[in-house]
């Protein structure tokens, strides 16, 4: 099967299993109201209207009872019917009455299996004995609709494959996604919390967390300056003045926080730094000379979420973005645009993300900024990805309304896509605060501007790199690198020396000296994902040696101290 | 003269001198009303209601004629006076008459000299010819009372010194404090920007002093680390329920900005750090043997200032502190104090500053916690002070009511003093909180808490750093370390060569290829206050070297290149 033919089998095949679901329900549950039941990405859902709240057990007997209606290889029977007649069939059917009124302009199509009708477009498989494995996983709560005046019903989630092998390497990576839960790892490794007191989706770095991040910021800071960006702070709050310039105010208040009513004027928090970028720039004459200007900021923006997006590290409310604005002329767009890239892939290279998607975002309907200049800057996106050999695929005006962007999105140890890297022109601010350059020929122009991230935001990378690590951090972020592990208290002093001379060299390391067992500390380290143990005992002792046991459980045996930093070293430096 | 009694009648002759002025203003002002004329640190003031705004040309008029006061040598005359003979004498100024109705229970004095009469407690000179060499410095508005809705009176400024060299000498410091001002240091050299539409108080750090801050950054992150503390990252802002509990609310409302009302509760910009360390410190059970903790945060918090005391970097609404919260057993106390006096020592002789005061504030009035917490601290905060053999003076009853501190104040080139660090224990805090650890005893207990700020704020100490240096930052921290110039522009490959050798090596080095003449790209470099300028021409292209000038006008001569390399660095790495 052609993949496009395959996935549409295979849709069709879930949503019948979501029918079978269906019905199995009908048949535990007398007086079960039916809402809908379409696909989702990996799998399906039915909602239910029934009369108490379902339990892991439930689960199982509608399970048992999907088997049986499997097993009966029922035929799926479509039958087209006029509105008069659906509203007959499904008369005591609440939810399906209100989808018929809605749609009684066209065609209205009922599919049945056994003892079960629904109100369905379809497709569906030939019978119910072409539903291949599947499970259900989970129930939740969501308002009819999705509107939270309306009920609140009970959605079954499951999926199905067409082979058991598929369904149980399914179910395996759904584990090990949970078992990478950065929020499940952030409680055992104490990586940061959120308090009610504090507020939903706002962050507080645990030390582990701020080691890995101090680690990740000196790397980000000394990268930028190297290739030519400077590095500013501006505050957290701007006037609405400022917002309103910008056109915050009128684009984007939903997503920002309420203001602050000081000295007769509202004050906000800043949702981007843009604007202060843009006053830096506009706080002398430029010349073209000096452009291209690359201003950059780990600049912690604020952001109101709906709480129930809210998600870890992944999803904040207040979170700081590896930002930078480049102000420059036409002429060098192209290779301002391919260093953005060049950084990009540098940055997430050294993290140890390889695999990517790039997307080219072009022209949407409604858009500002004048024809030519979005042909110009879709065009040096074009060439800069063109002259890099990079694959990409076009998102046909999926472009924001002030300019095109290039978005890269990695790849994870689960195959799961995150968006990091956006290069985006922005042809509405330069505009709405007249941002200008005094060219060669001594006239005014407007510079081009770029916004990008190339990270993202450091919270979300950070959940990103604990998911895709399933929280074993590289040794050159690891907030502890090494532990010594005394074998007896006898060891204490040297594991203690071994500490400090490690620390003098630069290295992250602790001596467990408590009065515990060996074992019971190198479950901890292990637990703790500490890349290296230094297990110390006599022989150590006696030849300045430290026997290493690394986080994969692989035991290197004794080695000479000066030979273990060397290779502790070596691996900081290549930031494994 | 002891210095008490040289203090005492130095302040009485600049009394006297204000009396002086106010004769003065009487003689040429008709119609004039007097507000109050005491002394301040460094001369006097009067206030003065007059019909029409002074004149650079009217302060002229009236030191020529306290001249002639002076000459004339006329004595000052004092006379004990009841309420009513007061409310005579003074029938015509409304001001003095306030001042009478407040003051009607105690016995009231006036001075006469000359044809001046004024309302006055004393002491003065014996007669006009006693009043030193003088000036008059500057006129600003200000409010009677210091109330906004109070009349706007002139308050004219003036010092006055025994002797005239004493006069020269202090006009020409608040000269040189004029040329070091930051706020014209920062126009010059490009270093901030405050905006209208941003906020007042609030700072944008353009590239440059965002370079030096980032040293500062580094520099501050990694002696911490080594120190053994953890740094952490907290959000700008928190609910109400958390300033609520920590007490801010209660009493530090009027510095804090408004709220911000979002999903049913009041968001609060933080005024301090503090809480939210407190929460990571709470958010596992601690025992005895994960003390001390120390937190550290670069922590940006926002307080409410009023516009007239914002003053560039040194007095912001903005500012990020250079905070940490140690969490200790009382067997640890004193080892912390000490541990962070000497921090403070190590991080601010890195600054290259040398000169310091100490102050121990002791338990106010008011207070809160166990007197015998107190003492303890109190001791430990005394025996840190002896441990090191350092002079200190005593505040007594000059501690918050929380808890009493160390105040380390260091002197800046111009012998000016500028609180930097502060220890202060804090008795309220972790009683709000219920922090406690398990002690060895199984039992649960208190832990001590230490804030402090070694830095004080980044803001504020670089401008402290600004004017102390004249702008000429040392080589560690300027944005830029050296400049290439050209002789001509066929030196310009060279140059650039030199330029991009000395920046693999980690020096801010920049070539200036513009075409401009060699002498004003040296002008320029030495208006910036670059460090190192490196003049190539002929001879140094052909022998790899550079001719060397410093920015004190110094030329070195020509060197080469590696020489030259290895001075630089040597300066950087002692922080010189």
């Amino acid at each position: 099967m052609a993949g496009e033919e395959r996935d549409g089998r295979l849709e069709a095949m879930r949503h019948s299993a979501s029918h079978v679901m269906a019905e199995a329900v009908q048949a535990l549950f007398s007086g079960a109201k039916f809402g809908i039941g379409p696909t989702v990405q990996d799998g399906f859902y039915y909602d239910f209207d029934l009369p108490q709240p379902l339990t892991p057990e439930d689960l199982e007997a509608i399970e048992a009872r999907m088997k049986e209606i499997v097993a009966a290889d029922l035929p799926f029977e479509r039958e087209q019917v006029d509105v008069a007649t659906a509203r007959r069939v499904f008369a005591d059917q609440p939810y399906k009455l209100e989808l018929i009124e809605e749609l009684q302009d066209g065609p209205l199509s009922i599919y049945r299996q056994g003892g079960f009708t629904d109100l369905c477009r379809g497709p569906h498989v030939e019978s119910t004995g072409r539903v291949g494995a599947f499970k259900l996983l989970s129930v939740a709560g969501a308002y009819w609709r999705g509107e939270e005046t309306r009920p609140m019903l009970q959605r079954i989630y499951g999926t199905a494959f067409f082979t058991q092998q598929e369904l149980e390497d399914h179910l395996h990576r759904l584990e090990e996604a949970a078992r990478r839960d950065h929020r499940r790892l952030a409680k055992d490794l104490d990586l940061f919390s959120i308090h009610p007191e504090v507020g939903a989706g706002l962050l507080l770095y645990h030390p582990k967390l701020g080691r890995a991040r101090t680690v990740i910021e000196d790397f980000w800071r000394n990268e930028h300056y190297r290739r030519g960006y400077e590095i500013v702070y501006t505050p957290h709050i701007g006037r609405a003045l400022l917002w309103e310039r910008s056109g915050h105010l009128t684009y984007f208040t939903d997503d920002m926080y309420p203001p602050m009513k000081l000295d007769n004027a509202d004050y906000y928090l800043k949702p981007m730094n843009c604007p202060f970028h843009i006053l830096i720039y506009k706080s002398a004459l430029r010349s073209y000379r000096e452009l291209p200007m690359r201003l950059a900021e780990l600049g912690t923006v604020y952001r109101y979420e709906r709480p129930g997006v809210l998600h870890g590290l992944l999803r904040t409310r207040g979170f700081t973005q590896d930002d930078a604005h480049i102000f420059c002329r036409p002429d060098q767009m192209e290779d301002e645009v391919i260093a953005c890239i060049d950084l990009s892939f540098f940055l997430l290279g050294a993290f140890g993300l390889h695999e990517y998607e790039i997307y080219l975002s072009t022209r949407p309907g409604k858009a500002v900024g004048e024809a030519q200049a979005w042909e110009d800057a879709t065009r040096a996106l074009r060439q800069a990805l063109a002259r890099r050999g990079l694959p990409y695929a076009v998102d046909e005006g999926g472009g924001s309304f002030y300019g095109p962007k290039i978005d890269i999105k990695i790849k994870d140890a689960l195959g799961r896509s995150w968006q990091c890297t956006t290069i985006q022109f922005d042809f509405n601010l330069p505009e709405r605060f007249g941002l200008t350059y005094v060219g060669e020929d001594g006239q005014e122009h407007r510079p081009y501007m770029i916004h990008r991230a190339l990270l993202g935001s450091l919270e979300r990378f950070l959940g990103v790199l604990i998911e895709h690590y399933g929280g074993a951090l590289p040794v050159w972020l690891a907030p502890v690198q090494a532990v010594v592990v005394p074998i007896a208290d006898r060891h204490n002093d040297y594991a203690r020396r071994v500490e400090a001379h490690l620390r003098e060299q630069g290295l992250r390391a602790e001596a467990d000296t408590r009065s515990e067992r060996m074992n019971l500390k190198i479950r901890e380290a292990q637990l703790q994902k500490v890349p290296y143990m230094l297990v110390v005992g006599d022989a150590e002792m006696a030849g300045e040696k430290v026997a290493l046991r690394l986080r994969s459980g692989e035991n290197r045996g004794p080695l000479p101290l000066e030979e273990f930093l060397r290779l502790a070293c070596e691996d900081v430096a290549a930031r494994r």
